[in-house]
């Protein structure tokens, strides 16, 4: 049966909402798709809603394709098993929690990991019973601090997560399987959707676990940074982006005396640059970290406590330390690189880095803004971890210009070999690692001459290899076939489905300046019928055309206003129908209706085609969509 | 593509969990469909999604059919709108309420009327955009204070709830259209569904609104009273079903000396019944009520406050006052209808009645437990509203019994006209009204001749007609045909989708004492195909049958499972496919399968059919379920 419009709910707008920062936002608002009910909290109106639907059964249907079967599961959730899996202070602020009437809180769920755990651990008892794929398609809560762009980021949003439950990582239903399985039927989804979209390698983040992979929406507004080799073999996350192979070169002879300059009031590198006319290259930017067994969030607990009383300064132990990490002026420091440097060099057990406090800071004697490598001297309680292309001597005039250990004071021709490894015992000796981020112009990680280029992208997807975390947390164990208790291996695989909606919008053939471009795939109708005039021929034209289309399967909306043409050709415009029929008298009395696709293949005034021919035409057309 | 047992998850289990009273509760565990994730709160295993996919794609097929057009609302709703609408307080702690990181509250939303009225007041200006219905189908909260009864009372269900606009109650697209539309709709629906259903009429509850039908699907486990006539053309809630037309006599002659008698720790109607060995029907039962023109929680807030603070005795005010209700010691006081009396016949503005608080009964000397009609005599403070069946002379040997309106006291022989009509004056003389519930016996309120009949029914559905509550409140109008500014009427009309699953189960038709026996159109599966052995040609066999009958939309599931063929068989009753379909190597030998139905039509053995014409007899089979 066809919609009509007038019966339907399109509030269509000529105005951009003024929270609006980004093209999706802005027409999903302008084309009565979304209306915002509070701070990222959004109606979805009737377009919406079919938009929505459409890809959730695209998802739907290559879940099941994998094998993966369907749940459904509270929003609810004890806020025990998040204690037990330590994820109640991971995600802080972002979880809500709610309190029953008895007083018992309830975490309202981001994610499943826990409950889909819980669930397992009473089903699947047997290496018999594995591998098991679960998935399920349902709104998620998320307490954003500035919930923006629109669906984008938003304190509800539609997910599929899927979760499965394996005894082997390799082999027939060992998890890396179900991981490929997914990352295929990932690829299918979005293809199907008519998205461009990019696998990119990812950091598991909060989430954990040991391998992932992103899959992005390029888009100039995308949140996200990523780095693609230009041989077209690599792209990863700025978080997780690897650089090509670089070697360390703490060893040349000196450029020339260190000197020690007055640099008042420049804690920053671009306050020295342009006070010495050098370049951010030159600079050494030396950061002071604590590195912790803890995890990151009860290192900072740790750290604010100690802001009213730990006496200073304190020890090293191989437990809780500084790390003086030192990038090139115009490199930016990568957390995860810097820890997983610490745990592979230094503690394979330390859980987090963290920037240094102010009040430690002071205490221990680190004058911030003004730090340098040469602190690491006589300072048995840090240890200093330079990236490559800081681990280098530098001989333009300046040479290595860097902070001077004190306030309003920097250095110039700071020398590696004589200032810092010269001073320091061989086991405190600097250890050069990469702990920078990627960016444009670094050579691949394949080492294949490939250069990496930065773009950016909207995070469609993620999967993740998550191991025993949350088995282990939750004793899901299954017996092996030696009859050995042993936890899962899980692998744990989400969409964002309103972000496939977004992202559609959002990039660069979504849309234009007359309005939104739908994929066919999710476009909330395949097909807008608009009559010039809704009464008489025309409307008894446009009604037997849209039932014989709605019997073919293709959706119909027809747009029996009374308004002028003009408003409904810029309605179906706005609101991105992929191909638009307009039926006219004029047109009949020739036996001809008109025919334009919304993404401009058909000439921007579109075509006139028989009326008789008509279904066939249509269904042609948007086959080639 | 079929189901492979094996793949999915069906955890069954032949033992019926501790917590569950009722055999849907019982059933949707024991058959893998539901899992326990904590009070009220249900995981929905694959089984359990496809069925509830099944559901509510005959709710959208047949709310889309009547032209309601479907949206996405989000359960995060901001807690002023429900402090507008006075809702906040009248959900009271039903109402999940949670505090963002910015310590804004949210309501969780057990329904939408704040949020679409809001949407509508946003959208709809003008008559012209009326009518409108918009619905949808989510997930909704709702704080139990006991959940129970698996998902028939959980903390978290699936509703559709659709919500209709207008401008005028009659005529075309008015509200009484739309809701009789959703009433028919209703009803195809659970036809659909193939659950016995029956329309009742209901009080509009805390909702709020004037006009209400429920639909109940016959269970004699259902929570809820249905009285029917046995003439078939009534039925209603217990909470509204009327009585046929009774009249009062207070002025019959009086049978005896009023004889107060020592009735020690005998304040109920039973222990007094057994001391004078008379029945229920003998006594007056009276209880008295505080009537407020505040709503039923500020009533109750007031009382509270003034158990510690309000002086007694207090006077008569219209806008506050107590109500003396007596029935027959066999009947029981309809809260509802008590109100209603009061409305019509005291005061148009009392808009609650509640119990007397313990605190102000002594206060005012009610002496609870033994308060008798008398009590209204010399007590201008109270008014007496009193049922057409205790409202009539007593001729049995001891005459009415009631309360002596002292302590450990009764009487007999009272006399409404000698004890209290002739001691009253004209303004305050006794009430008669129907104030009672009705029962099994009662004359049918179509005063046809026709009999009421108690039954049970679990409720499915609900339609209201709203009027002005909600636009008023939160300042929804629009514009008439004159440009003035008026509110617009509503309807809102609900199913609980998961209340479906349960009730279909929960009926006498949906189980055995094998299992579930699922209507075909909300099956999970409409065919299960058992080979005696999953292997050589037995697999083949079931793998083509259940290809095929998938490529005509009939879905099958696959017991690949290495079990034997009797835990294959108890398992398939359990979980109550319709049609199970056995393949063995012994008839594959004569060409043939075995098809048992599951509803036992077919014989308790089922019978052979021919495999090459399998497809068609199966597809018979289904047709006549």
């Amino acid at each position: 049966m066809p919609t009509m419009w007038s019966n339907t709910l399109i509030p269509t707008s000529r105005q951009d909402p003024s929270d609006a920062e980004v093209p999706s936002h802005k027409l999903m608002i302008r084309a009565g798709i979304l209306r915002r009910l509070g701070s990222g909290s959004y109606d979805y109106l009737p377009l919406g809603v079919r938009s929505l639907h459409k890809a959730m059964n695209i998802v739907r249907h290559e879940m099941d394709a994998i094998g993966a079967a369907e749940v459904f599961l509270p929003s609810l959730q004890p806020i025990e098993l998040w204690e037990k899996t330590g994820r109640r202070e991971a995600y802080g602020d972002n979880l809500f929690v709610v309190k029953d009437r008895h007083g018992r809180e309830q975490a309202l769920g981001p994610t499943h990991e826990e409950v889909i755990t819980e669930l397992a651990s009473a089903y699947l008892t047997s290496y018999k019973d594995l591998p098991k794929t679960l998935y399920q398609i349902q709104t998620k809560f998320r307490d954003e601090f500035r919930p923006r762009f629109g669906i984008l980021r938003s304190r509800e949003f539609q997910m599929k997560d899927s979760y499965s439950f394996h005894i082997t990582m390799d082999g027939e239903g060992g998890l890396n399987e179900a991981y490929d399985k997914h990352y295929q039927a990932y690829c299918r989804i979005f293809e199907s959707c008519g998205l461009p979209y990019m696998p990119v390698e990812a950091e598991a983040g909060p989430i954990g676990g040991n391998a992932s992979h992103e899959f992005m929406a390029p888009s100039p507004t995308g949140e996200d940074i990523i780095l693609k080799s230009d041989k077209g073999n690599y792209a990863a996350n700025v978080e997780k982006a690897e650089i090509g192979t670089r070697e360390a070169n703490f060893t040349a002879e000196p450029t020339a005396t260190l000197e020690t300059i007055n640099t008042p009031n420049c804690p920053g590198i671009a306050e020295v640059v342009s006070l010495l006319g050098i370049t951010d290259a030159d600079m050494l930017k030396t950061l002071v970290f604590e590195a912790s067994v803890k995890s990151e969030e009860d290192l900072e607990a740790e750290q604010q406590y100690e802001a009213q009383y730990t006496p200073a300064p304190r020890e090293f132990v191989p437990d809780r330390f500084f790390v003086i990490a030192v990038v090139r002026g115009d490199h930016e420091v990568n957390e995860a690189k810097l820890l997983q440097a610490v745990k592979q060099q230094i503690n394979p057990k330390i859980e987090a880095v963290a920037l240094i406090e102010e009040h430690e800071a002071q205490r221990q004697e680190f004058a911030i803004g003004y730090v340098g490598p040469q602190r690491a001297v006589n300072a048995p309680l840090t240890r200093l971890i330079v990236d490559y292309d800081a681990a280098q001597p530098n001989t333009n005039p300046s040479g290595w210009v860097t902070g001077a250990n004190q306030k309003d004071h920097h250095v110039k021709h700071f020398d590696w070999q004589r200032d810092v490894v010269s001073q320091l015992n061989k086991e405190r000796a600097p250890i050069a690692a990469d702990i920078r981020n990627a960016r444009t112009g670094d050579p691949s990680p394949k080492n294949d001459g490939g250069v990496l280029e930065e773009t950016r992208g909207i995070e469609l997807g993620h999967i993740f290899k998550l191991g025993t975390k949350y088995s282990q947390a939750l004793g899901a164990t299954v017996l092996d076939d030696k009859n050995k208790h042993i936890p899962m291996l899980m692998g744990c695989y989400g969409v964002g489905v309103n972000r496939i909606l977004a992202a559609a919008i959002e990039c660069n053939q979504g849309h234009d300046e007359n309005g939104i471009i739908w994929p066919a795939a999710i476009a909330p109708y395949k097909i807008v019928i608009t009559p010039i005039k809704y009464a008489g021929e025309a409307a008894e034209a446009a009604n037997k055309l849209a039932n014989d289309l709605e019997a073919q399967g293709i959706d119909v909306l027809i747009d029996d206003r009374k308004e002028r043409p003009g408003v409904k050709f810029k309605d179906a415009d706005l609101i991105g129908i992929p191909v638009r029929i307009v039926v006219g008298d004029k047109g009949l009395a020739n036996g001809e209706i008109e025919i334009k696709l919304r993404n401009g293949t058909n000439g921007p005034k579109g075509e006139n085609i028989k009326l008789d021919t008509a279904i066939e035409t249509i269904a042609k057309k948007l086959k080639s969509l």
